[in-house]
């Protein structure tokens, strides 16, 4: 064995897809030996497709440990599907890697890709892998089945509709700041639970029959619970009304609380990964049914009224909260 | 109007997807206000999907026009397609952004994307728009449609099978060499035309249809002639051998030949995005005879032989070629 292939010699394009990439290959797939992939779609069944890429600097530190970039690379899209009512199945991976990248680096981003595999049931069709000047930039797509008419969209929330949110809201913005070393936070008693959602973001890819089954109008919350909210409220053209109080919190969120700004960091950070989901009302006790039967948690949060598309918080005295932000901006 | 306004306020990520990308939007879509998108697939189709990234200093230069970024990221996708035997369809975009990005910039790529559209007759299913710290990189996903026994691999090729080559080799390559200021190229005469097929390469989607009737293989040459057809060769694991002199060569090739290592260069170098197809023979005068009903244009190069799956060039005397690099190696 040579000095340099102790070292851990960085393989080229062709090997590195041979032995880390196409492992995780699925059918139609090609072993990732081709240009691109078929995918085969079931009579009556449609695709959902979904892009979203982080990088570097902007969605994750570049010191971060390289499994919790795979993770959320891969989640935040499998995210959207499930929020849509799609089962997730496959997805492609733009994989840009800075010039200095390590063989460490690249093994630990695979084998947490191929955990998820696993744990998504989802296997990868292609994608590409390339140099990026600034470290890590990571694009997938990512594709679910579905039969057709059982897409959710934003817009289709009515007034009368029930709003419901799945798990608990805050963990990973306050895990940001546990990450960057906000001392308030970084003491708190949760404060490896909250970096832990904050690095491996958990979508309860689990609601998407019932999303598709039951729900008027769907979407993950990704840019912030209170921002979100408003783009739901926008886009089905209807009004809701949330007290603060009746928002799921963790139990490390809510040890979190006496720090000051703490609540609104929670309702308007990002990263939550969690699902906005409206029902019709005739249709809420089958849904909060099969989410208790599915051994699931929805927080049933508002009822929709005819409005101008907005999404007002109450605090604990009745009055509207104000925030600076209402949600991560992307510019 | 404020000082703001007339220097050109940049827009935020709701705006910008309104008034870009949104008139993109195709079916399914939503309008690019939801996130994700519904592909329908008729019965007895399949969807084909590739990705492919670029970025600044790797892919381009940061300064190239922004409607030849917009061109080739869209385009070397369309060209994987169309050599699978797959007619484009739609694609989502992944676009990150300099943090100084200009609304000028925004809007050229923008007018560009939407001219291809039509252009290829694609639409814009969605993605994702995030500040890239190092300069542009844009991730696109491609979608095309195909009746799935059509698609064709590049390992399909058997013995006895007859090698083409769609259009002519080389112009990218030795428009980058333009690009780059190299004195011998930037003088010939057919210079411009040179660039020009480097910064907006022209795959001949028109053969997809053709590719799924009558190959038994096929791919693209976006990483180099050569280094292409030995992975062709390597895949189906069949040996090709091609006299140089019958690489088809446009007129301004043909005039830098005499630089040293121009052919070298032209049959080296990437991006040209033209097809390698391999056609069984007795399939091959049905398929020239549609190429020449198409007003299209492949040269046949040589015929496949039992072997260790290898691509040999013979120069004039009837030697092997031998190449420094026989192609772009992305790491």
């Amino acid at each position: 064995m040579t000095e340099r292939k102790r070292a851990g010699r960085r393989p080229g394009e062709f090997e590195l897809i041979e032995r880390y990439f196409a492992p995780l290959s699925g059918p139609g797939a090609f072993g990732l030996k081709d240009d691109a992939a078929l995918l085969k779609v079931r009579p009556g069944r449609a695709i959902v497709v979904t892009q979203d890429a982080i990088a570097a600097g902007i969605h994750f530190f570049a010191d971060d440990p390289p499994a919790s970039i795979a993770a959320k690379a891969l989640r935040v899209n499998l995210s959207d599907l499930a929020a849509k009512g799609a089962t997730p199945v496959s997805f492609s991976l733009a994989l840009g890697l800075p010039p200095d990248w390590q063989v460490k680096w690249l093994t630990e981003f695979a084998r947490q890709l191929a955990s998820d595999c696993r744990k998504y049931a989802v296997a990868l069709t292609g994608g590409d892998t390339f140099l990026a000047p600034a470290g890590p930039v990571i694009s997938v797509t990512a594709f679910g089945e579905i039969a057709a008419n059982r897409y959710r969209s934003r817009l289709g929330a009515k007034p009368g509709d029930r709003l419901f949110v799945t798990g608990t809201i805050g963990d990973a913005a306050l895990g940001l700041r546990v990450r960057r070393g906000v001392p308030e936070y970084s003491k708190l008693r949760g404060a490896k639970r909250l970096l832990k959602a904050y690095r491996y973001p958990e979508p309860p890819v689990e609601f998407a029959p019932l999303i598709g089954e039951f729900a008027s109008a769907a979407m993950d919350i990704s840019d912030g619970f209170v921002g979100d909210l408003g783009k739901l409220a926008a886009a089905s053209r209807v009004d809701f009304t949330v007290a603060a109080a009746d928002v799921p919190l963790s139990k490390a969120v809510r040890e979190a609380l006496p720090i000051a700004g703490a609540l609104e960091a929670a309702l308007t950070g990002g990263d939550d990964y969690q699902f906005l989901i409206t029902v019709p009302s005739r249709k809420c006790a089958a849904f909060t049914s099969a989410v208790a039967g599915a051994g699931l948690a929805a927080s049933e949060l508002a009822t929709a009224v005819a409005g101008a598309g907005r999404a007002i918080i109450l605090a604990a005295q009745g009055r509207a909260m104000r925030f600076g932000q209402l949600s991560h901006e992307h510019f």
